[in-house]
């Protein structure tokens, strides 16, 4: 690393995994975007030929129009290759194929359990921790070898465990969690604050937010907008919106798209608990207790969010891995966009280039004082120059409490399950999911097919004794 | 009151409530087998009537046969006569009637949610809470006028919140809960231990253990026989007995019996957990996730253990209103027994005649770190002359950790809810308690429901609102 | 108030105190170079004269050469005409007077004991915060009554105490205290990076630090410049400059200015302690033990810092107070210069004008997590639109650790000896105090004659009693 | 181990250490005094010789008359040996010979610096745990593998260290540090009550007290004998005896004898403070600001306590020597006395055979709250079967709070710094330390010269770096 300033040469990210597209592209887009930045991004996946192809689509961003940051992408075979030397570390795995996924998703449907996402929390979440933290065992010990003053971006869920367990072995490590969701409810108070204010293009970043919790479950303290305290105005929006917020395009429209949603969860959780929930209505209504949300399909769609199958996903990865093909053959040109995705920002903060506040998840150090110290939260940090600190969010509104706490006693419970490759506590974590809403026994039958479903990435762990 | 060295005389005693009852003949009893306590004991019950009958059956004792401690009983007729001069206050009320609890306990049956006893957690705990609390908010504040010096001893339920509810009026008074449900899982250890070990007469105080909690959720995390590790003797046991303890005469047979059990609850959750779970297994069911134990009364069946109904306690009240007049009348005399309840001892201990350690309810001041500072929980506390002090009883074994703090954070926040006389905050944590398995805008029907029902004890709340 | 998005109009600041002028001015000349704020400044001082030549003053700076930013200025007899309706409050008070403050710099001189400023901590720190924090009780009591919302800048030593004190008599106040102490070791580190890695122009704010502690004695946990880290630069700066950094020019010669030193008392701290101290050697040197700085006056000599003696800071009145008339009757002109205080980039940062990270002193909430709840500590904080969060600065190096809790927990028990009008408990205080190297007796009479001799100040205690 | 319910036999007892005998003797008297504990004492010091002859003398012990407990004592020349099958462990070694003590005690001297034992605290306290600990370090990874699920008790000093070394180095350890001083205190108050209330023959047992703090250090939160609060009682006594208790015998004169004191020290402390200093004032004082009582040998003399010098100690070594010949040759008779020491009481507790409360020093895990957990505190603890449970003190009163705190933190960064050999950190205690009253570059010097006199204990530190 040459840091010259006000830029930096000669900078090496490792990428781990991303062979299944999405992010690496995103990444790579941001890159080329930021002019203040350069050098190598090695990127290693246990499908090399992925990697390869991504090092090729990589490298035409550097041609492409508008492209101001060059990097050198380059596959390489080993995880060591990929960090050794590196300044950053991306970490954004898919664990197991979407067969898996599958049976996280759908397999608990059979007990009348739904789960809109289903790679976070409930069955399906706990089920994919288990095959995922082992990965992330070997990567965090890896790193804490090659790399160990790397700073590590991870993205992979479940984002808390995967944090966590990094930490946990190798805890000198510089690590976050990055999610993209509280911008969204960032952007869902902006456009509040246009409607009900009457002002234009109000941006997301003048949207300044208190978020304290866990990830895909973090809800706002505070909200302000140039000095007004935005809870009064959501509020009433809340209030004169019972039908939900009606503001995306066609693509947007919740009853097309598997990701969109009209609000309604997180306004009806504020309107009882009188704080905002902050992130993604699917995401929300699996960290609630089962029978608010997602009792069943037709609950659902009263509340005007979706279930996103795992068929649909497999249909995508169709779409982009042949899309894969066209950047990488030429067909298609590469074009640079920002995502709106804060990884590159936070490297150039990291580097000097820039302080920056932004909601990520790191060891609890004193920003959440009513939850475990250790247990990995999502709050505010503050970025700057060769340092990440979080902010000091304050003690959970005593309404929310009950909710927060659960989810995070869990938590820690399956890491401390999956560290000790112990099912008896995995699964004393799983029954007390909030989506688990069956039988005792129920939960114990449902448990032990979906560790068979997806055991060949289950061999760690004994599952004869289940 | 008058110290003599080994034995205090002049001692008043305050008994607020007990007109129904049970608990004051216990008392009296308990006060006429120790020897070296003696006094005045003020009676006062919003029934004066019932008191008065109490005072005349108290002063009976004195006559019995094997009296060996003597006291004027006296009924008084407003609160501040039985509190003014006060060493020790005893407090044990019923907050409004048997027809409030019918409503308390059966009423959210009509949404699938059953309750094996309904006065402690639970919809009927929640709005039995809300009429309790303002009157322990009146007691707690008249015994700061009054006596504040005095100790006090709580019965009522819901313990825990009854007990937070004193120190939040009156954070100088020196109180705590008391409660039985510990030594009753005690006695069964006991005869484990007889069974397993070929040992004869174990004696309950003879099974040390390390109680940690909430009341009437509480759990062991360690359990000893003179220096013999209890856990793995009660795990060959709970495997060995599927079908549950058979322990019990025809008068406990759970069959027959509202309050017996044959403890597979606990042998459940132990075999789960790790953990001995300490309460009888009614009170355990309540705290647990709805589905598991009380998801409808076949599964209670299939679990051994009962829902007490109220037209029951509604018979027994008649039963031992009939006998409280014989009493009175001498048709029926009365009988000197040791109950086994330790208000007594506690009260020796306090006075310096002899140490104890028991288990109690008490605001954590460290005896539970991993439980907010505040909070009443149980565990095990010194008595000594003039102290009562908590015994740390360590973190929670990570396995129970999701399950206590979820009900702990619900009873902070059913607690503030009703400081504050805030009815969107009490069913905040309404809808968070583990038996609310309803949908979420059943939950709001029912919590609006159990309030009508219940009204004409409401009284301090806008029910308006809901 | 009045939001115009990127400007804010019809402000109104309450300036309490201010009559001994420096700070005033300042802040006057900081507004009129800011662009995007206007309104209107209240000025209150128990000197109501002061008040209005002030007025005067202020309002001179709107004709002043390059003024963007106008504001009204107004003297006010009472400190509710002050207060109501403000957005802001600015607090700067003398307590007392010099005379006072000769008192507790020098009378400890007779027992050996000497202090370098005086007015945070060692036995005229505590004295001055007798007569300082009743008068914090007023102002801090009626901010609740008359502008509870408004956002409150401490500015009054002992610094510690009084934002503590405002938070104890009006929990919701929304106040921190602020300090340019770690300014100047972020200049003297910018210094360094200069010299050492041949880098002109270094700014102060591209120095990222991690501060933590108590206010004049703060230690920086991490330095970074453009990711750099500043740990080893500055220990080779220290072991190679024995004798003190030589950058100041004639003015600022330790020899010749009674705040300058040579910083050979914050390199000497770093070498032993591996943790950089933050403030002026003179403040510092008055936190350690007495015999390490403080011994006696060769000492401060040989560690190249200063006593500022009060009889300097009667002649500087003198001069101010001539400078004043020759302000007000305009025949000196006021100048406009950034003072580098950061009051004005404050309230622009909550008004939403800008992000802000700077270090302030607020109430422990978790930023400091070893340190007790609710001390008032010094960290970075973040001040966005409508807020002021602190950053949690992680745990205390275990090497300042007993050096900091002693000193926070002296300031702790002062707090609360004060509160309580205890003279016992101030006195447990002041003899823990790190400077208090006399005897104990002496000590005794050392305390007793310090309340004596400002008595006028201290008629809310019973002095009789010591 | 054979438990026969009432009692227990083939108990293995490890005596590490006891060489240099008074407590080894002291024990097997009480050992013998105890009917209901039979088995074996292995005796394993370095030095093997003496091994041998307290074998020899404690086998003399079950003839002894009286001798209801009987035990077969067997010195061993391992200490794996010593170990292996082992119950119970007690650690009592001297670390070094008087020689290196009185370096500890002594040479401070030369600066100014007075220390009235030197073994637990100050200068000497410190270098006396740089050559223990490495030795705890072996002991306690020795009964890691030898004997984990032994009870560990340890009576030598620095006490707090020496139990915190064998938690760091084997976490699961079950060890306890004990400490007698406690007892004095209680003995002290028995006597004021027998004065002042005018009760024959009040036992130290029913002094009820709640201590809290540091070893040595300790302080009583509530002291009450049979319901009387003792703080009023103990202030009368302190004002009325403003030249110390005049209780001793000639023996205990503190003029001659190096142990005695007329309890100035804790009376002053008491009237200033409001909390019981409970230790013996040669330790307490040690641990309060150098010029508070051991400014100089006259300040020692007016506040009625000694200076024990290694002299002394040297000499009765000599007598203790001769003593050990004559018991062992038969020439005096062994006598079986209790001591008062609870090192029997407590094996029985947790074997089951009678519960205790007493004060131990053990890791917190929440007893005394506002001090680090993981530091090894002072408080009450509760002994039964299996358990030895720590009660929750409170929270310590602000107004020793920085006295306690200073003295904790010093010793957790002494901890650290001898656990990470850095002699940087070890000497940011010792300047830190209350007694370190000298200037900073004396205490340097006096580090590096007392450190080299006793160099031959301290090969594990690179001492060329000083």
């Amino acid at each position: 690393m040459k840091h010259l300033g006000n830029r930096v040469e000669e900078l090496k990210i490792a990428y781990i995994g991303g062979g299944s597209r999405g992010w690496a592209w995103g990444l790579m887009s941001d890159l080329a975007h930021c002019p203040d930045m350069s050098g190598t991004v090695a990127l290693y996946d246990i499908d090399f030929e992925a990697a390869k192809n991504n090092e090729i689509i990589g490298n035409k961003y550097n041609e492409a129009e508008g492209c101001v940051g060059f990097w050198d992408y380059q596959a390489v075979e080993t995880i060591e290759a990929a960090l050794t030397g590196a300044d950053f570390v991306v970490i954004s795995i898919l664990p197991g194929t979407f067969d898996e996924m599958e049976s996280d998703v759908h397999w608990p449907e059979k007990y009348g359990i739904y789960q809109s996402v289903g790679d976070t929390t409930g069955p399906g979440g706990i089920i994919r921790a288990m095959r995922t933290l082992p990965m992330y065992e070997v990567i965090g010990k890896k790193i804490g070898e090659c790399c160990p003053d790397a700073w590590v971006i991870s993205y992979t869920n479940p984002m808390t465990l995967c944090v966590k367990t990094l930490y946990r072995v190798f805890p000198e490590i510089k690590a976050f969690g990055c999610c993209h969701e509280v911008f969204g409810t960032q952007k869902f108070l902006a456009k509040i604050v246009e409607e009900k204010l009457g002002i234009e293009n109000v941006e997301r970043g003048d949207i300044k937010v208190n978020p304290v919790s866990v990830n895909h479950y973090t809800w706002l303290t505070e909200a302000n907008y140039k000095g007004i305290d935005l809870f009064p105005i959501y509020r009433d929006y809340c209030l004169s919106h019972p039908d939900g917020h009606k503001g995306g395009t066609v693509d947007n429209n919740w009853m097309n798209n598997h990701f969109a949603s009209e609000e309604l969860v997180k306004m009806q959780l504020f309107l009882q608990f009188n704080v905002i929930a902050a992130a993604g209505d699917r995401h929300l209504a699996e960290f609630c207790p089962g029978n608010w949300f997602l009792k069943d399909p037709e609950r659902v769609k009263e509340m005007h969010f979706n279930l996103t199958p795992v068929f649909w996903r497999k249909e995508d990865l169709k779409n982009r891995l042949e899309r894969a093909k066209r950047l990488a053959s030429g067909a298609e040109q590469v074009v640079i966009s920002e995502t709106g995705e804060e990884g590159t920002r936070q490297m150039r903060a990291i580097l000097g280039l820039g302080d920056l506040i932004t909601n990520v998840n790191m060891p609890n150090v004193g920003q959440a004082p009513d939850l475990p110290f250790g247990a990995v939260v999502e709050t505010n940090a503050v970025f700057r120059a060769g340092s990440v600190r979080p902010v000091a969010a304050g003690e959970l509104p005593a309404s929310i409490a009950p909710m927060v706490k659960r989810v995070c006693a869990v938590q820690e419970l399956t890491s401390e399950g999956i560290a000790e490759r112990d099912l008896k506590k995995i699964f004393s974590a799983f029954v007390n999911d909030p989506l688990v809403t069956c039988s005792y026994r129920d939960a114990e039958k449902m448990f032990k097919e979906m560790c068979e479903n997806t055991k060949k990435y289950l061999g760690m762990y004994d599952l004869l004794v289940l």
